[in-house]
């Protein structure tokens, strides 16, 4: 954390290209917080009008605020057209990123001679990396780490505690996953025989592109052969699971509780909202996205806005959803229909049926 | 375990204000079993009449039964209103709570020298505990947890293996984290950038009320500024995913696999059934049930009963399923209306369409 | 790995029922994997037809295939009818089952003296074993796994890095538990009182049948009394989340995020597809399956195929659904139909309503 002047963070973003006004005192402020949880010395934001109430409440001595809008003269107000992005800048100028415990490679990580660690490793202990396993520079793995035998990771790679690795998957340079993720397990890879379940030996590996962000307790499926692959700068939330062979494409955002079936090629910036789930063997083209709970069970085309389950186009399957909920009434009115037709049956002696 | 004498365990109940007649011999019971798998020695009870037909065959020494309910005469009967509710009465009487094995403050344990300790630790080797962290009196800690710079637990918390809690979230008083669960991981917070996600950082923390207890593999985002919380009383069942920034009030029971996206304000008392999601900056009010796999899309006023995706008011959301699931008829009903009507339409020499 | 000519592996096919025919030379291949990954020296199939365009780029040097494709003459082809079900053969005899690092009976591991280790054991550092634990001969444990007290493995079990046994569960034979898994945490055991929700202990254990395969992260609840089981030959894939007192039968196959309420029991052979939920106390009957996101909410036959939410019969679900994408349609017919009613209404003096 770094204490920051209001004209200094007014640079940062002007840097960033947010053209940013002072108005009040130009003081230091040490962290970004919420309207409801600042204290003396923060800066917070406004930028949602519903939470405005909250501004003659707080606790911040300074507020990121669009132009015009009123705030008591007791706090410094930075001015900007777009509070909601700058608080972001704001928050990287102050706070920076997590800086991790510095272990060194600890003795007391389990690491096999034959595996290769870059430079300046930090490696805590309760890691294990084990047999012809290679770590690029500047790695941080933290405890209960397991890297399997063969595996691969890039540069300034960060692994949460307890984050699992598989024999020979890949991982490429600042690749972050965080705790309880498990990347290359085997998948559902077995074949029917008289009514059991025959293994096949899981023989592919899992390979994560550059720049992947994996969230907690995600399960990454190993192929049964080849590579599934998670694509150059995807973002997972929490418990994403992705089935074997499954190639998912650059700039995805899949959100918690999303599963992915095996086989399945997802393009590039493809956002799976939570709980979405794909089913094995398709095709899904860029640009696409899928609304929350959704079920994809066929091929979808670039830049499609997906929901239901199974889903279909969001704007016919919203049409279909409100006519579901309304479906009583339109039982009631078939009803009488049906009782209308027959009085008129009835009145021109046509026989029923 | 400590064996009870039946008269003993007549006299435990109606301290717990369960009126309960011994009738048959007044035989010692060392343990509370199921109708089928309770062995000679141990009292196992009947609530729900459809297992009735298992008494017979029951190897128990004594039940738990309603007044009135037949039983063999080799089994001795406590009989009392609500046996379902007196059983965990018994469960706890005969057999208390877990009994953690006993490390003491474990030499095998990674403690940061600025780290506080409270009274009568009990630490497993193999547990990292990390610069300036606050431990209150009799935690648990069992092998595998990681708790990361800064993080306060309060006092007699329970954490089982393998559990993370990140920097600076905090655990209140009697808190139970059960194994692989991660409090505090970073969210999805990313702006986008010539169509990337850059990440911010994540300056917020995550914040548990006395007496939560989270079940397994469970993950709750920190906020990216300020809390999310989980409030008093609060339990989890198992891979229930909260996002950054929610704020789950007291008394809750979500159920496993629940996902809450982030900024959602849960009230008190709130019930969420398996598979239910949660959309993001939601508002819902106290009292609130909400059915299986429902998917909550707007806010929900206090005392609501809500079931389908999206959700709305559980009996209309049944009647419109009911209707749907009958929607193939209705679809042939309004064919044949539509030919009924095309029939009277031509017999008055009305033109069509 | 072993290398293996292909009229080995024309014999190792005929062995396991398949007749396989050598076209062209008789070349070693070390290795099996997919029309676009394999290398020279390695074998790679064709199964389904729609990837026949990639036989053409292929680097491998020999495939499997049906009799009658055409294939580049610098490809070795092994013809035979079935090439996916023979790629499992191929893979097995070629690669074999993954070879664990070698720890014997580690001094890194915490074992209880009180605990009984079998034969051949392979026990990683920073594996801890609780008092009373039974393990049986030539089982491996990966770093991180915690067995707590009381807990009985069979022969042949192998636990992935960071999975958590809980006290006096059951595992047969040739269990497998992939990374992060949790086997016998307490369910969602809780009396209601005063609004408040009081722990009721839960003393029953998780029992898994010999040959059980379960994937990553996932978490099967201990019963309150008597116990949880999956049966013999089961298989689970990643996030399955498996409730208190569930009986899940021999041979059955859950694929990941499915979910299973409490005291359910599950016949045999029973298949649910990914991010199926299962309400509390059903009965599923043996063979049945059920499509992906559906939700089981009564008891179901043998032999059943099952899909939506609610499931209904799947032939059944598809036509309501069909009908349902299509209601927009139907309510506009529906208005319609009242237009030309009340319009003969009118024509014949039939008074409204």
């Amino acid at each position: 954390m770094a204490e920051r002047r209001l004209s200094e963070l007014c640079r940062v973003l002007a840097d960033h290209g947010f053209a940013a006004q002072l108005d009040g005192e130009d003081r230091a402020v040490r962290a970004v917080n919420t309207l409801e949880d600042a204290a003396e010395g923060e800066i917070t934001f406004l930028s949602n009008p519903k939470y405005a109430a909250a501004v003659a409440q707080t606790r911040a001595s300074a507020i990121l605020v669009k132009p015009g809008v009123d705030v008591p003269s007791r706090l410094s107000a930075l001015r900007c057209a777009d509070p909601y992005a700058a608080v972001a800048v704001a928050i990287v100028s102050i706070h920076g990123y997590r800086r991790h415990p510095q272990w060194g490679r600890s003795p007391g990580a389990g690491i096999h001679p034959s595996a290769r660690i870059g430079a300046r490793p930090n490696i805590a202990p309760g890691v294990t990396i084990a047999a012809e396993v290679v770590i690029g520079d500047n790695c941080t793995l933290y405890p209960g780490c397991y890297v399997a035998d063969g595996a691969h990771l890039g540069h300034d790679c960060t692994l949460y505690p307890n984050v699992v690795v598989y024999d020979h998957c890949v991982l490429g340079n600042r690749v972050t996953i965080h705790a309880g993720s498990v990347v290359g397990e085997d998948g559902l890879g077995y074949a029917p025989l008289d009514g059991k379940w025959v293994k096949i030996p899981q023989v592919g590996r899992a390979v994560l592109g550059d720049d992947v962000e994996i969230g907690a307790n995600c399960t990454i499926d190993r192929a049964t052969l080849g590579r599934t692959e998670v694509g150059t700068g995807t973002k997972f939330g929490n418990v994403v699971v992705i089935g074997h062979g499954t190639k998912v494409g650059a700039d995805c955002m899949f959100v918690g509780l999303v599963g992915v079936a095996g086989s399945v090629t997802v393009g590039r910036h493809v956002t799976l909202a939570g709980q979405v789930g794909v089913a094995g063997h398709l095709a899904i083209g860029d640009e696409v996205s899928v609304g929350a709970q959704s079920g994809i069970s066929g091929d979808v085309p670039d830049h499609a806005k997906m929901f239901g389950s199974p889903a279909i186009d969001a704007g016919d399957a919203k049409r279909a959803l409100l006519a579901m909920q309304r479906l009583p009434e339109w039982v009631r009115r078939v009803r009488e229909l049906e009782r209308q037709v027959e009085e008129l049956r009835e009145k021109l002696g046509v026989a029923s049926g």
